[in-house]
């Protein structure tokens, strides 16, 4: 047996023990509790699962000094910016209430019976049932957004699906308060027994990816993290599927007429950016596109001050502390970087570094500055010209966002830079930053390779569509389907014969 | 150079060379032609594909002799079957022009800037994009509706993306000519040059998912033959979306009620559904459990005499052929299990093979009967009772379908066998069979591994999303916006602040 600890990342120190890692048994007998509660959850219907969101959304607001004050201890992350992130989840618990109770997340379709150009076609109704039971990996950085509550165990219940959580080694105090809350609020509730479960430890959760009750993953981390799991998953004799958010390099390009216009506030900006949250948002600016000359000279001055003001930055563990420091001095020290600034020098103890600011030119930039440095660090890229901007676009991965900063009411250049983003990002972002990713339902978390292993999103009303799969019945009595298959029903949007139709 | 060559299964004797293998080089360069395309090809719009699909849809038409013949001599399916096929081909085009009419498949969907309970939000508008260029894998079994033209073409040009095909080495000169037509007709109809690609060979087919350009891959083919392109993709710096539609046994479920009824009828068009093309159908009837006792023994006699009433059927190609062989004889020396008919001897030359019936019992069902074996082999498996019919159920992989054939009005026995069913199928078909699988919306052919990878269907409207990804724009000025994103625009339906609104 293993402890599992609660650390301090303020001071380094080891404040508690937490929890033993869960064992393999412990972790089968959660997934077949797991699976043995999947009919019941479904069995509660849309109308049962968006009242079960609502009471684990004030179940956590009814807790929200002891949550906030426990993460952040864990995290350092301040309460200001916890207390938001709850805000944010118990907000998405009642969205995705909304989600159900709107019902088009079915896709509900009924083809009557009849003749069409290819012959006689049978009656062939179609919607989207769960999964079964999923695995969600809590993140570090979102203790409260991505971890035991928030996006992925929101869209999961929502779904249908029991959820089996991994504790991220980060924050397990906090893993466990929320779980207790949550389990409590769900029973209340009526959530069938075995509806959530919480494992902690590194083996645990690569058990649980093995698990053969498990059907689906939700994982946001790093590649490395994801390959790890995707290579469990291939091993498995029925494959599922893995919706990793894995790396993001969030490129921004300011232009001419933006750097010219408003240049000092652009860097000022862009390093409230790269330093929210101390750099360890997946969304954070890591390479920015800045003009040649004293228009970009300008954005970059104010870049390089903000840096310099900025105090050290606690980081969420001491492996990331770690990453940190060996991936930022592989940028710093890669031909044709500069270092450009560096914050107040780190003094004490705690999990602290200093932020960075580095730069290089378009026409030499190498491939190192387009690996993704979780942290506060960003690479100013400084280009002469469009051809050399282009280039530079070439050579980026993909991203979860892009972002282009205009000149008012400027949009040829802003175009084309579109253009050539958008094969390599989910969201382009346009006169602002990537960081702050609202839960809404056209938003769209995710992308093309790395930043992705799929064309779905793990924020916003979509996310839900990972943990469900399309069923069809075909020539089925009324009293065997779904009722929002039947004919009479019309509580949801439904694709008719062709043609959808509203409640 | 290697030689493409056309067999006559009916002989078994090779007719002419049609091609040489495609070179890696080749391979490489048509693939940097489709990349090419992209833009062009989602630049046409909407209306822009809705017509191109339609002009491909009356070209093939325009030449239905010649395929037909060309296919039927390459695949001995008979003109029946190929002139069906084709019709649904050229109807699969048409509907897919309907869908990017309609325009629901780009999900598009507007939140406009406003207060949140979590705070302020930026204006987000999503939408649905082309991925890039596809790898499609024609099928041996569908010359016309799995593989130059079919159903992963028509979806992946309506979305938006080149399509680089690999010609089934099974009809190698009717891939040929259903490419040329398609080919000319997409130039006439102003697809961009490079829009459509063809390679032959293995050797290139693996390359092609090996490229850089590609994006995707849509295949239909054996778990072996899928799992060894996953590989190929897991070895790829950028992971893509693989579409297999890989295995399935398609079990059918006969009450009690129903054999009593009706149990010569169901028998002998269980067979019919058995020998339908050869027996070489994705959604053909592997295992069909039916009761013990006098009722039960009425479907199986009628399947017995069905069965050494069919003339020998000729398979599609040799390797079939080998693997009918080898499987069949396994599922018929497993334990347990006997030969209950075989149809008349072959004699003479060619690729025919004798239809099989095998039989075992529920309650000491062999883990052999449940693998796919392609050709026209079927396992009945008796059970007394419930509890012996639920456990065999307990047992099966999951397919593409399951049936389950009724007493009239009978529902509470069919419930619970759906309920049991419904983990291990995609689509579930009442007093039906599952061969012949309409194109429609409502439609769904997928399912849990083996039977695919995905949560995605190969045939029906939205066969389409495979193809797409979501794509968020923030704070975009509406010049920067696709027309369908505009707060203008109202050809399509849309999700705005949460509300779905029609046209």
């Amino acid at each position: 047996m293993n402890d599992v600890v609660s650390v301090d990342p303020r001071t380094g120190q080891t404040v508690e023990v937490v929890a033993q890692e869960t064992t393999t048994d412990e972790v089968a007998q959660l997934c077949a509790a797991a699976l043995a509660a999947a009919s019941g959850l479904d069995a509660l219907g849309r109308v049962g699962r968006a009242s079960l969101l609502r009471s684990l959304s004030a179940a956590l607001e009814a807790r929200r000094e002891d949550i906030v004050a426990i993460a952040d201890r864990e995290t350092a992350l301040g309460p200001t910016r916890l207390g938001g992130e709850l805000t944010r989840t118990t907000y998405q618990l009642r969205l995705f209430a909304d989600v159900l109770d709107e019902g088009s997340y079915l896709e509900a379709a009924i083809d009557h019976a009849g003749d069409t150009p290819m012959g006689p076609r049978p009656d062939l109704r179609r919607m989207l049932v769960p999964l079964g039971p999923v695995a969600v990996f809590g993140a570090s950085n979102f203790p409260l957004a991505f971890s035991v509550p928030g996006g992925d165990t929101a869209s999961a219940l929502a779904s249908g699906c029991p959820v089996m959580i991994k504790a991220h080694g980060s924050h397990p105090a906090t893993s466990r308060l929320c779980f207790e809350i949550l389990d409590e609020a769900g029973r209340k509730a009526g959530a069938p027994e075995g509806t959530l479960g919480l494992v902690h430890g590194l083996r645990a959760g690569a058990d649980l990816v093995a698990q053969p009750a498990i059907r689906a993953v939700g994982f946001t981390g790093s590649v490395t993290g994801g390959r790890a799991l995707l290579e469990i998953i291939e091993q498995r004799p029925e494959r599922v599927p893995f919706f990793g958010e894995l790396s993001s390099l969030n490129p921004v390009v300011v232009t001419p007429h933006a750097a010219n216009e408003r240049g000092t506030t652009i860097g000022r900006e862009l390093i409230g950016s790269v330093t929210l949250g101390a750099g360890q948002f997946c969304t954070k600016p890591g390479l920015v596109l800045v003009p040649a000359g004293a228009a970009g000279d300008s954005v970059v001055d104010a870049m390089a001050a903000a840096v310099e003001e900025t105090a050290p930055q606690v980081l969420l563990n001491a492996g990331i502390v770690e990453s940190f420091e060996r991936i930022s001095a592989r940028l710093a020290q890669a031909p044709e970087v500069e270092t450009l600034a560096r914050g107040a020098a780190v003094d004490g103890p705690g999990l602290a570094v200093a932020p960075l600011l580095l730069t290089t030119r378009a026409a030499r930039m190498p491939p190192e500055v387009t690996e993704e440095c979780f942290g506060p660090v960003t690479v100013v890229v400084r280009y002469a010209g469009e051809n050399e901007l282009f280039g530079a676009i070439g050579e980026l991965p993909s991203s979860l966002t892009a972002a282009v900063l205009r000149g008012t009411g400027e949009t040829e250049l802003p175009l084309t830079i579109s253009e050539r983003l958008r094969s390599r990002a989910g969201r382009l972002v346009y006169d602002s930053y990537p960081t702050g990713v609202a839960v809404s339902w056209a938003q769209h978390h995710g992308g093309p390779w790395p930043s992705t292993n799929t064309q779905h999103t793990s924020v916003g009303t979509t996310a839900i569509r990972r943990f469900l799969r399309p069923m069809t019945w075909q020539g089925a009595p009324a009293e065997l389907l779904p009722a929002e298959l039947t004919d009479g029903y019309a509580g949801i949007p439904r694709r008719i014969d062709g043609a959808l139709v509203l409640p």
